[in-house]
């Protein structure tokens, strides 16, 4: 795949769509991260289904973090490809191919994955492949995972008998907590989550089960589930980027702010009446499942409508044909999935092309 | 890249989240749209956006069509590369970059695209390239295009000034209808369509400036324009694939029905509670801008969520952990973007693989 830019072109020269990462907002939301974590007893272990990239995940580590997170066994695949040596998969992996590769990468790097089923669990052990091995907690998301208490020290038992996989401990993720407007709910909900971990936490060392990592929380959440201190580990993800509908949340206090880092850059290729322009980028460009874009900057501009290749601006004062714009994806996840590269830059010009190598990572 | 599947492998034996194609029912649609065409004098030209693949292009062409339609460069340069000779680009094409990749790709294959800016049509021109140019006509979308009548006139006489540039007609295309539920109201959008057309076409012929070829009409329609007559081409694309969207269409004469043919492969990855059952396919593997996929043949079930790798599936008689499932996609066209293959099955066994080599295109 060629890159859709060159370095040292301007921005303005780039063609659109394009995936466009600002480097200065970008390392300024790691640095951000670091800060609001200074001084505390915590490991970051960043999501990667957030930038399906190992040039980010490098810079993740290179910031601190411990390894990545993932959901697929072809993302994990793809990430060591490209150098990185710790992979936590945060999901069980189920059916006879997908765990002889998970086998056989658990053999290059170090690899971790998700349980919540017995029988998977036998399936996974049988491949022969060495794991840290994690007991998905149902801590609120109603998606997968292992009820508190007895349902989870059942389970470990059963990990502690194989000899080549290692109960690491607990994933315990609260996903749509993630999105919850106020922090007053959100508070709760991670109040609550933490229940569940304390609980189940005790059972495992009251059975003389060690529960090395309890690991989880994302770019919503994070600094509750610092602050609680029932996790060892979080999984931010999107603070890298911030999209259009985490920038919906209430941010305050212990949450730093992130700041936008992660465009669809886009032409105004229609002006066809006085009160609307047409973008050449619509849903195949920007996932519109959590909302349309922002228009960056501009207030007086907004994003009204997508259709597959299209998007409507409508407001006051509105762009020429030809004009550029920069929009705030709605969801940065399946909106970086859409793209094979990063187009990064700094003060207007490309710096870095850096390949999105888990795009379409899919099983 | 990989195929994700290999010839003569069993359905159950596809690994998961994969993008079927059931060999048996494509073909019956296309062999569905020649049968509702028969006696009809129409060319067909079917939209390529939806599939994004030359074999599937090559295959429309062989039962009849005159070339296809894209809404890209990158589209049109991917379907020429895979031996399409005629290709229509339904769109506006801005932009220095985007006109020289046009003016190219002209002197390889036959290329029509649209213009609905003086500005634009002269940028186009004093790139070199041959071409057969459409005026794009508001029809009722309010997207893209000129206002029937005068403007169109105004557009045009540009257009016959050029030499390289051949005024080929009008694109008429009401995206909006395609979606409306009733009969009824799609054949009042349809109809209020042709007036705009008809006015317009008269006024060009009144000054001498023949308007060849009146193109547009998508799946959900395009039996209203034929049988309308003032269009001389139809673009249908989802019909191939019959999406969930669609599928919620009145469909009645004179449209014929299609049948799904197009499926995600979804396994349970996990069975956490006696009402749920969560598979690896979410918004990364089925695009939900127009609503969640349908369970394929199981009335009983229903995927209700999808977060971006998993979905939700709740109902009587819930698959068991590893089961595999057929999802119809809610929107065939975004959903075969997050491709890069097809796997095409005949009566359960994979039978073709074909690279979605416009996968991708955005500029």
């Amino acid at each position: 795949m060629k890159p859709p830019a060159s370095i040292g072109q301007r921005l303005e020269e780039v063609d659109t769509p394009a995936l466009i990462l600002d480097l200065d907002g970008f390392e300024r939301n790691i640095a951000t991260l670091g800060k609001s974590l200074e001084g505390k007893t915590i490991r970051v272990r960043p999501h990667a289904k957030t930038h399906k990239c190992p040039e980010i995940a490098q810079r993740q580590i290179a910031a601190g973090a411990v390894g990545v997170c993932c959901q697929k066994v072809s993302e994990a695949e793809a990430l060591v490809n490209g150098g990185i040596a710790d992979v936590l998969i945060t999901n069980e992996i189920v059916g006879a191919p997908k765990i002889a590769r998970l086998a056989t990468l658990s053999k290059r790097a170090r690899i971790g994955v998700c349980v919540d089923d017995a029988d998977n669990l036998r399936a996974v052990a049988a491949s022969g492949a060495r794991l840290d091995v994690y007991i998905e907690l149902e801590v609120g998301m109603r998606r997968c995972g292992v009820a508190p208490g007895e349902p989870v020290l059942a389970l470990a038992k059963e990990i502690v008998r194989h000899r080549k996989l290692r109960f690491a401990g607990l994933h315990a993720y609260h996903g749509r907590a993630q999105h919850v407007r106020s922090m007053h709910e959100r508070r709760a909900a991670i109040d609550n989550a933490a229940k569940a971990v304390l609980l189940t936490k005790n059972l495992l060392e009251k059975n003389k089960i060690p529960c090395y990592v309890v690991t989880g929380a994302g770019s919503g959440t994070y600094m509750l589930e610092v602050e609680n201190g029932a996790w060892d580990e979080i999984q931010p993800g999107s603070y890298l980027f911030m999209d259009a509908d985490y920038a919906k949340n209430e941010w305050a206090a212990p949450l730093p702010r992130f700041e936008h880092a992660l465009f669809v850059l886009a032409t105004v290729m229609s002006r066809p009446a006085p009160d609307r322009a047409i973008v050449d980028a619509g849903l195949k460009a920007s996932s519109v499942d959590s909302g349309m874009p922002l228009v960056f900057q501009k207030e007086n501009l907004k994003y009204t409508h997508a259709s597959d290749e299209h998007g409507w601006i409508e407001g006051e004062k509105l762009p020429a044909l030809g004009e550029k714009l920069l929009l705030v994806p709605g969801h940065c996840d399946p909106t970086v999935n859409l793209y094979d590269w990063y187009v990064g830059v700094r003060r207007g010009v490309v710096e870095a092309l850096w390949a999105i190598t888990a795009r379409g990572a899919l099983t």
